[in-house]
């Protein structure tokens, strides 16, 4: 991402501080063990790939030729930030994992129940964030977002070691647990810039599409990914029983006898099954496929920012979009 | 409740009614294994306190001679009810609970995961409807209550074990945990009635007050209730080492032998531990003495109302006040 990181150098870095800032200004308590906890979140904050496209979005539909961003871009680029901590703090309950960018994860440390909290509390927090903001608009958003969300997840978990999971079905279950996110970040900033729909709704898409891709490439990363360059436990959708796209392409299209082994696999409770999986589909074109997938999903949201006048926000976040196929972590 | 129940028929009922179909009717998704969960929720849902407070403070705060309720009351009613189920989902987690009113909890039914994602779903759907108010001042409230309600949990949880831990904290972690959501109840029911800050003050400290009492008998009904009367796991203090306010008074004020012995049992993993630090518990002063902090605390809820014109709402709470400290589940 070396290309946009430097062509963002100077526009949005001031506000991805402060978004930094405002993030665990909002976090302190008057109770030192609360603390503690937050601290350690924030240890293992990763990309602000969330935060920065509300800024992006918000830059990319500014009306003013500065492109300004307020106050109000900076406090919704911080509740997406909490909102997606708190998703990942109770995925990894639901995960079971144990490493998270590379620090051992909240439950792991302190317990599953400590991780039920500290999910909460960033959940709360994002939302009461959202709450001062002069109109309720971005909560309506913020809370019909998670609600989708919340929907996704617990699809996904009814259909774990449902070996007969459709293509439908998975891309009901990523838009909801991942680009629901993504597209309400690009629709917030947007809507903080400008009132013109059709280039928050050219936003929204753009969000939508590159989250549905983003998803992919992790699915696929899960499978194939060196746990050393991606920082947090791989295999675990395959521990865990959830089909995903390589998996479903493989399952419909390779030869019967490949189809019982990975069944097989996956059903088996044997130490080695991640990496025979790996071993299984890596040859196969179903990884090929999901990658196919994703970059017709980038083009896609490559696409709907056509719309919008050529800026170096716009710019930055097509860059942004491509990276997200060619990424390795 | 009888006294109550009677009085409330002709006023509060058909809003009480109008909360239960607002709940049903927000957390209805497209997807049908989430509305299966949904209903499940549904089974066990309790007495409806928290509706009810907001209800009878929007009523016995209200300026016009009819003490009409406004739709408003109703949303906040279904909002503080969400977000009260929400907190016993995850609860229950924490506890490791098996019975919730009678019925199965979700987490022995379903898994933890399912636990932690319904209880997510829950509190989304809070602060969704919240945020379709005209104004954001509940939001607020809201979204500030459920940030000390996490707090309070992660302060418990923090002193699991703790045989040391103080009445001053126990009752920081009660107020948190309990209380602050029962003071938002009536603080929310009075705002949607009458801008006169001391109405809205004294139903806030009635709330506050009413939901620490609240929490001690829920607290003594751990040690001494019994199991088929209160509906729901007994004893999961003692078995998770979270230590109530008879247990502090008594590793405080009995014989030395005594409070070896209970923090033995504390500490022991022997089947029948509850039964015999109830047994140790109930003949001592301790169990007196919490309950008459309880007793205390709801005289100052009841003397907090005096400040407001007489009216059955008024009555009502009042009532409700006393009940606390007597009810056996």
């Amino acid at each position: 991402m070396a290309g946009v990181a430097a062509s963002l150098a100077n526009s949005i870095s001031p506000h991805l501080k402060a978004v930094d800032e405002l993030f665990a200004q909002e976090l302190v308590s008057d109770l030192p063990n609360v603390n503690q906890l937050v601290t350690h979140v924030g240890k293992f904050r990763g990309k602000m790939l969330r935060p920065m496209l509300v800024l992006l979005a918000g830059q990319a539909t500014a009306e003013s030729p500065e492109r300004t961003l307020t106050r109000e871009h900076v406090t919704l680029a911080t509740v997406v930030e909490m909102v997606h901590m708190a998703t990942l703090v109770h995925d990894d309950i639901l995960d079971g994992a144990e490493i998270r960018r590379r620090g051992a994860t909240i439950n792991h440390l302190h317990g599953n129940e400590a991780a039920v909290l500290l999910g909460d509390f960033l959940i709360s927090h994002a939302f009461h964030l959202c709450s001062s903001l002069d109109s309720q608009d971005a909560s309506r958003i913020i809370g019909h977002t998670t609600n989708i969300v919340c929907e996704g997840e617990l699809t996904q978990n009814f259909n774990r070691r449902n070996w007969k999971l459709d293509e439908k079905t998975y891309y009901l279950i990523i838009y909801r647990k991942t680009a629901a996110l993504t597209e309400a970040c690009c629709r917030l900033g947007a809507m903080c810039s400008t009132r013109r729909p059709e280039w928050i709704e050219a936003l929204a898409t753009f969000g939508k599409q590159l989250g549905l891709a983003f998803q992919i490439v992790d699915d696929i990363l899960d499978i194939c990914g060196q746990q050393k360059l991606v920082g947090k436990s791989l295999g675990t959708d395959i521990e865990k029983g959830k089909l995903t796209l390589p998996m479903i392409h493989f399952l419909k299209h390779a030869a019967p006898q490949h189809r019982e082994l990975l069944i097989g696999l996956l059903e088996s409770q044997e130490h080695d099954r991640v990496e025979r999986v790996r071993q299984l589909l890596a040859p196969s074109e179903s990884i090929a496929y999901a990658r196919s997938e994703a970059e017709r999903l980038v083009s896609e949201a490559i696409r709907a920012l056509h719309v919008l006048p050529q800026s170096e926000a716009r710019e930055a976040l097509m860059e942004a979009a491509h990276y997200v196929t060619v990424r390795d972590k």
